[in-house]
């Protein structure tokens, strides 16, 4: 838990230089496919340019990479703008050096807050020399781009038109490359070790927050570049929040100690929740524990079916699979969220496995979360969550969390 | 450093639970008076709406606090609307119960995607009883708001105006109030005894990623609740990079080192750099550490006159008096960035002390840091970093960081 373990990570389980090196070749090699299907879309849909502005878009794109925290302390940090032949890489100043290396196909512009005043200069330069065809229609992320920059935008080119585009680029980044799937990977080997190592520190007592802290410092000491979120741990009646933060309160016995937690590895992430009982196990908590183990099970199963039987199952089959068990048992309404989350370089991404998501069949290969809960409000809640990475024309449904589901009891 | 620490923190540095009542009962009491000022500027403005989106500002009007990190996980959080008699907090289901918590005086409504869909009817419930004027202009915080988000706000009531808002609130954030001075305060009393502590630890052969990850790791094991961002720790050529990221670079004898950090204490931030020598300083980088400490004396020298003289001073004059001094010794092309920048719920906020800053006087009492800065690419760099408590009202200039600011050598 020092320090010092930064210098020497245990090699069996973070990522090694070899890896990192291997996974940024990697990541060079595909970045023309991503850019040629972006360019499709592009024609298909009348804009010859592509203003992106979401962080994980932008490093899927071009490689350069900002952290989740960059945007806290100065707004603007990097933005890019793609036309048919060309990738401009707009950093802040504070950013370009970085974005010279990590981008080192694009061309990069040191550009913050005067991105407006040098907005027409940018698409002008666009123009392939010698074609009349200038930029003149561009997609704009605008679920991320905050509407005072799109009035700005529209200002500074007034014959340029700006068309709101919505996941062009997440629909691409839902179909995992194997580069992409082996970091996930190695994010949810971290994950494993991390809460293995820290079962002996779980007793009566210690705060949620103390474990929160430990479980962090262990991620961060060995191997983990980032956490994917900030740690939940919640204990007894907290479990039953969905969403919650680690607290002052100590761990008691004869309650469940719920773990959500993540890690980021060269940019790509984990996520997995465990339910542990601390000492002897209430019959009502371990009958829930069976109930939502049987529910994961369920979706596992449909898609285990889909991957044998090489037909296509959609997200919304998959969460009906995991529900009606639990609806079966009676507890279908204390199970307020859907199965399961895409993930890669964002914690949430598609394909979601919704109650409500649409009839279309899972991509593949892809990697996503299946998570059944049950929460009981002032009482109890129990989640397990498995990240599985889904490829069922090479016939392959993978655990990637790999901790056990077995009922685990603590602190005794 | 472990995280035992956590549990019994040095009472003599992090806040205590007095501390936290007593400043969450001032939030309380002059929330009234936020919210007034705010009213007033809507009725200056022609609206009788208001939708804040900034984290910051949803903290400050209505005390609902979301962290930095969590619209990483699910995109939309938490939003309030605001009228002329109520205030309601748009918390995703994930928050609504800390949104109970923290904002007793609203009205929370469980609200996340389905925002436009429900934007209309909510809108029609701010309309009091008996009132015909219902809600129909609505001020937007457009710098924040995604366009997205916007378009499906205008369908959703097309009736009601939607009018871009910059600034109502974070021009009346950079006034302080006193509990917000004394937690900048507490913040920056962290960061000092973090640096104090970290002291021992540096010698050569230590990396930048150690000492940035130990220096984290007390801090939060002390009292702060998060970073105020990512520590930067720079030792060499690098400490030029006006922004970098701690790497496996060595800390080595006769080189500067540059750190850049802050912590968070019940909202409130600090930020604040020390540069300091490793080994025996070399005469060039003395010189240029000489040079910096005298720019920010003419600095504090040009804000201490105004608090003296009872007369206002602008943002601009102030950064003009420390860039003058790197100016006349020939270094004017090596303090690319502005002078200093407001702090308080966020990092960088108002007021600016800019070059190209407003011709207005720096409002009172506020706090800002004064950090000029000399960076010889490839080379060397050096910066200090304090924040200053402002009030020439009370006649007070007050340094809120106290760590020395004398030549310190390390590692030898």
């Amino acid at each position: 838990m020092s320090a010092r373990a930064l210098a020497a990570p245990d090699p069996s389980v973070g990522p090694t230089s070899d890896d990192l090196a291997r996974w940024a070749t990697a990541d060079r090699s595909v970045r023309p496919a991503r850019l040629a299907r972006l360019r499709e879309r592009m024609a298909a849909e009348g804009v010859n340019g592509y203003f992106a502005a979401r962080r994980e878009n932008i490093r899927y794109l071009t490689g350069f990479a900002l952290g989740d925290g960059e945007e806290q302390v100065a707004g603007h940090s990097g933005q890019s703008l793609i036309s048919a032949d060309e990738v401009v890489v707009l950093a802040d100043s504070r950013y370009t050096i970085q974005a010279f290396e990590q981008a080192p196909e694009a061309r990069v512009e040191a550009c913050g807050y005067d991105l407006p005043d040098r907005w027409a200069a940018l698409l002008a330069s666009l123009q392939p020399l010698g074609d009349r065809a200038a930029v003149s229609r561009v997609a704009v992320e605008a679920a991320v781009v905050p509407h005072a920059l799109w009035l700005a935008l529209e200002q500074a080119a007034p014959g340029v038109g700006l068309v709101a585009a919505e996941g062009w680029v997440e629909e691409a980044r839902q179909v995992k490359e194997p580069a992409e799937i082996d970091r996930v990977a190695a994010a949810c080997r971290l994950g494993d070790a991390a809460l293995e190592a820290l079962l002996p520190r779980i007793a009566p007592g210690v705060t949620e927050r103390e474990l929160a802290w430990e479980l962090e410092a262990w991620l961060r000491t060995h191997g983990a570049e980032a956490l994917a979120f900030d740690v939940a741990v919640l204990g007894g009646e907290r479990a039953a929040l969905p969403h919650g933060s680690p607290g002052d309160r100590p761990v008691r016995a004869g309650e469940v100690l719920l773990f959500d937690f993540g890690a980021q590895v060269a940019g790509y992430r984990s996520d997995m929740t465990r339910t542990l009982f601390v000492g002897e196990p209430s019959s009502r908590n371990l009958a829930l524990y069976e109930l939502v183990l049987r529910a994961q099970a369920a979706a596992l199963e449909r898609l285990k079916g889909a991957v044998e039987g090489g037909e296509s199952v959609t997200g919304r089959e998959v969460d009906r699979a995991a529900r009606e068990v639990i609806e079966d048992a009676g507890h279908g309404g204390h199970f307020g969220h859907n199965t399961g989350h895409g993930i890669g370089l964002a914690t949430h991404e598609l394909p979601g496995l919704r109650r409500t998501g649409p009839e279309t069949p899972l991509p593949s290969p892809t990697v996503f979360s299946v998570e059944p809960g049950i929460y009981l409000e002032g009482e109890t809640g129990i989640r397990i969550e498995d990240l599985v990475h889904y490829d069922p024309e090479a016939g392959l449904l993978e655990r990637l969390t790999r901790f056990p589901r077995e009922v685990t009891v603590v602190g005794t």
